[in-house]
């Protein structure tokens, strides 16, 4: 395998730091010791703290899969179970504590950064756009056991799996993310 | 109205920085300039930024206003729902911005903090059972139109609205909140 670039190795040590300690409680030293480079090489990288984040946000944004939820090969509903179980397997190898960067990154810059707000609400909503366009798919199927349509329903998965996610994060086990699921089975055929 | 203590105008500060900025974004010297002492005079009254976030913590819990859940006067549906309106109406005067400080500090302080997770975990389990209970009292009233427990039902919609309330924060619009009532109402008779 070829050597990492310093940028990667960069945004590997920033991602790592950010997602255990959240933006505010990483200084650019920290990150620079993790990556194993000389603090003053951050700057030769990003321009800002803010800059590097934006980059580890763009880099989380697709290690969500979402390409999961495009794959016809699978029926609807079981396709938009297993997206939702394999974000449980990602928080699961560090015992749910490290929650899930959207979430810790909207809750912690939100009215500090417009640029991370904007990178965070983007997420979500492309996110929420594909999980609604497989309820879409569902209903179509004769699989959604609800009144609710699938844009309501949609919009509601993401934000209730955020909350999951971070009362997991609070309570260091899975049980949160349990509860999700009997809810959503509730919700589909 | 008496004069506040020194400490009670730092509990109030306190809780204003860290609302708005958080916990990590907020300094000892912030803190001292919003309630107008002098720096030093944090450390007459609190051992630590942690003692003083642990007080803001606990006089959040009971603005939550818990006793609306035991209200007995009241229906349970229509208590519950008012409840929750009640959360939503003190999340609109800072236009959804701060969010849930449950929220911010679970999100930002879990794995920093073990007393602060403390904090945040037994918030969200007094508050989580006060609502599970309104939904027993709902369920014997035949008010519940879910095949769900009052428990799984009070656990899930406390967290979803956790969700919902980092997704307003990030979107700085009540419509994630409109889309938790949709969905509540969908549960409820």
């Amino acid at each position: 395998m070829p050597r990492p670039s310093v940028r990667e190795q960069l945004v590997d040590a920033a991602a790592e730091c950010f997602h255990e300690r959240g933006y505010n409680g990483t200084g650019i030293q920290d990150i620079a010791r993790t990556a194993g480079v000389p603090k003053g090489s951050v700057y030769n990288h990003f321009a800002s703290k803010e800059a590097l984040a934006a980059e580890v946000m763009d880099r989380y944004a697709v290690s969500r899969k979402l390409e999961m939820l495009r794959d016809k090969a699978v029926a609807p509903v079981p396709r938009l179970r297993a997206h939702f179980e394999y974000l449980a397997s990602d928080l699961k190898q560090f015992s749910f504590e490290r929650g899930c960067m959207f979430g810790n990154f909207g809750a912690e810059l939100s009215n500090h950064s417009d640029a991370m707000r904007g990178k965070v609400d983007s997420g979500l909503t492309l996110w929420t756009s594909a999980v609604t366009q497989v309820l879409e798919e569902a209903r179509a199927a004769g699989a959604l056991m609800t009144s609710l349509t699938p844009d309501q329903l949609g919009q509601f998965l993401v934000n209730a799996w955020e909350g999951a996610v971070l009362r997991a994060k609070v309570t260091r086990s899975r049980t949160p993310l349990d509860g999700f699921f009997v809810v959503f089975d509730s919700f589909v055929a």
